[in-house]
């Protein structure tokens, strides 16, 4: 955990029920290492301090009925008003959002951080998004038991394009999604595999012809796999595709 | 952790490079009451111990150049190989795969587990694509440092739906996307938070006028925010929307 508020690297600020949630799994790896290394930073907070009943009460029963507990409004914005000290945008993670796409980990990636929020339980109340307006993210048309899975994600997702991080492995712009296609198909030693080679053109040393096989299976796989994307891409000015 | 083999319960059996990331966020809140009260298994086993060399190298550089490591189709499909004790599909979590939805998470939820199988690096040999097929899943078109994120968000979602682990409740059925819109608004007590009051319907008692508020915020909601789920909503025989 690091000082939000004292730090100028990219600070990612969680809102939660649940701070030992966090780092997790971006304590290890790519994330990790980038984090000790005080490459970007982390502060998990705990909504539950601002609940101010003796019993610390976050949630109550929906008006009108029905199922599950509502996450009060007043601890709620109490947290948020609390966190205003942090860098970056309002987000809130939840599947009424606009679906996550990798223009959108850029955007945030570009910015100084953002302040994530989970919601728990059935829902938010609605007062929340109507008085503390912010970006309503979803990861994808599926529910998680919380927005907690979600923030690890979407951080995940921005934190390996921060400056540095990727390092000499950059990898950043042939891959899924920058240009609108699917990733290419790749392949490592050994040679032979379970009967299959390695694709000839692969080991030719022959550079274009590689970047060639690369765009062509990249557009075959996405048209196949994707006819959404596929359509995106054709309708753009994407170069000569080869189809 | 819990063996997998002898489990009769839900099993997530996950391959990763990096086990110390299970279960993180999946040992607390709900699901890690219900893995603790043995309702599911996870099962994390690093792909590193297939590897045979001295070193116990699970990559190389890309056929054909280009930036990163592409993970070894001989140690992958080791580790798969041994992974065959475990019960359920093989699901290989990757942005190229077909984007889940709650629709998926049922099914794979419905069935006995899954085995989880995590990138790392720039990518996996496609021969362990082609000779251990499986069902390539994406959360949504963004990239991730590796696979453990999304696989740690597509258990969450499955375990939730798992028998008692919602328990009393239990509210699987009235949320977003299984009706194929977007979830209505929710609000709890306080009666008044910020000069905002609780729809008076929702306090009126009057369950079937509840019924129809809630239908027809989750469609104002769906047709302004999601114009393709709309569509689809629209499309398909939904009784009679209230527009």
């Amino acid at each position: 955990m690091t000082d939000a508020a004292s730090s100028s690297v990219w600070t990612a600020t969680v809102l939660t029920l649940y701070p030992d949630m966090f780092p997790g799994p971006l304590g290890l790896s790519l994330a990790g290492r980038a984090l000790e290394e005080g490459k970007w930073a982390l502060d998990a907070r705990n909504i539950r301090d601002h609940a101010d009943d003796k019993h610390r009460t976050v949630d109550d029963t929906p008006a009108g009925g029905g199922p599950g507990m509502v996450m009060r409004a007043d601890v709620m914005c109490a947290a948020i008003d609390a966190s205003s000290d942090a860098p970056g945008p309002l987000v809130y993670l939840t599947p009424r959002g606009v679906p996550l796409t990798q223009g959108l980990v850029r955007e945030i990636a570009a910015g100084p951080g953002a302040r994530f929020v989970c919601g728990r339980f059935e829902g938010v109340d609605e007062r929340v998004f109507a008085t503390r307006p912010g970006l309503e993210v979803s990861l994808g048309d599926f529910v998680l038991s919380g927005g907690e899975a979600a923030a690890l994600t979407m951080i995940d997702a921005c934190v390996r394009l921060l400056p540095g991080v990727m390092g000499a492995q950059a990898s950043g712009d042939d891959e899924s999604f920058e240009n609108g296609l699917l990733e290419y198909p790749h392949y490592t030693r050994p040679q032979e595999f379970d009967g299959m080679e390695i694709p000839a053109v692969l080991t030719s040393g022959h550079h274009e012809k590689v970047r060639e096989w690369r765009l062509h299976e990249a557009e075959r796989i996405t048209k196949e796999r994707r006819p959404d994307l596929w359509a995106a891409y054709e309708t753009k000015d994407a170069g000569a595709p080869l189809r």
